[in-house]
């Protein structure tokens, strides 16, 4: 299976990012799934239906979330409906919609995980005994497992990708909106990257309008952060290769797209 | 003016592969200055004199520091005699050492400036203000001048980072031992990479053993954090061709040295 996970969409640049390049590569990669991060996706905090919506007629195959999951009330609408939406798994058990889904294609099934880091972030549930909980469930179905770590801190993020070396097929960093150029394969066949990086404006600060984090950062006093609605694009992804009988991965390569790095055939 | 920036240092791994790789490094890019961050040389934990002078000795012209300058007691000994060791020059105005060095190689100088984030970081003075004044201070002497930030949150590198565009030649992250792949330069004229990436043990979490980095993530219980004398290594470094007489960047380039990534001539 042929899998290509798109790193946290921000706002119009990044959406329009995807509609331009999606096509492309599943073109390009011959690609069976593709998976994307969404929670910055409308206006930079959280994600609507029609967001949710468009981004599934895109191509895009399943959507995961992070610490900006409830940011657009819209969310509570249509969550429980949303069978290709995955917020994270370690989320307290009361939360509604669902920390894991799996889709078929040609065949053969992946199912996707997201779960949210504890360092430097809210203190949800333990995301590591959660992370071999739901892999031991997800194969009971299918040997393809899929895992979206939204996470801040380096150590975390590497420190669980080692626990599910041999155990999940993929697990990609997502939060910090910067590609890593780490990607690997281990050793028990796990292929990972500590971020993906983020898809959305280029010449910002994490996709929102420099000035103000700037004037932030430099007075300590309120400023508006916004996602502006014009300029450069970046398109940030990883592609992975698995296979279907023993769902170790067998190739991976990052995907970074913008006009420094134009998209190549 | 050509210079490399070697990125956090840890370990014996990670000395020894800096001996090891630094001479076919300097041949390739025929490099005029080597700046390296030393903080994490002795065993993970700060500096001695011992370390300090092989890194010299071994071709390193100027060391900056970090979270962990003071970690390693033997600092308090030599800092204030160490010409080309720099710890962040956001520290309190008390500390011992220097935040700024220059260094001049074939009739150009280059001034290195240390400086340390806030964000999830202890609270040490303003490193915004302090950057554009350390940058004024050093363009007295020469319009060449590199800045290693060593900080936590992208959005926090990021922003110093526009900030200084067209002030600093050069602007690297260190910290999160994970190389980036942002590698660029802005339209100012200032190249920029958000984490150079560390060089040292290359299967471990940021350089510790990773089965008690697992297990503390596990239990939550104490864990001793230890750097392997033994294992495969990485070298991270980032590579910047800077115009004499602008002090602006016109190269750049990623390095990063491994198993996966062999050395390239």
């Amino acid at each position: 299976m042929k899998v290509l996970f798109i790193g946290d969409i921000v706002g119009s640049i990044g959406r329009d990012a995807v509609e331009q390049y999606l096509p492309r590569l599943k073109k390009k990669y011959n690609l069976d799934v593709v998976i994307a991060n969404g929670e910055n996706a409308a206006a930079g905090r959280g994600i609507t239906r029609a967001i949710y919506n468009d981004l599934l007629q895109m191509g895009v195959d399943v959507i995961t979330m992070g610490n900006h999951t409830w940011d657009n009330k819209d969310i509570f609408d249509f969550i429980d409906d949303a069978d290709y939406l995955v917020r994270p798994a370690n989320f307290s058990k009361d939360a509604p919609g669902r920390g894991m889904t799996q889709v078929s294609k040609n065949g053969v099934t992946i199912s996707v995980i997201n779960l949210h880091g504890r360092v430097f972030l809210p203190p949800h549930e333990d995301p590591f005994a959660m992370a071999v909980e739901m892999v031991e469930e997800a194969k009971k179905t299918s040997p393809i497992v899929f895992v979206d770590f939204h996470a801040e801190a380096t150590s975390e993020k590497i420190a669980l990708s080692w626990h599910l070396d041999g155990k999940a097929s993929v697990v990609v960093g997502t939060h910090t909106h910067v590609q890593t150029a780490d990607n690997r394969i281990y050793p028990g066949g796990t292929a990972y990257i500590t971020d993906v990086g983020m898809t959305g404006p280029y010449d910002e600060v994490l996709g929102m309008g420099k000035d103000n984090v700037i004037y932030k950062f430099l007075t300590n006093m309120p400023a508006r952060y916004e996602v502006p609605k014009k300029g450069r694009a970046v398109l940030s992804a990883f592609f992975v290769e698995i296979d279907d009988k023993t769902g170790k991965a067998i190739r991976q390569e990052r995907v970074l797209i913008n006009e420094d790095n134009p998209f190549q055939v």
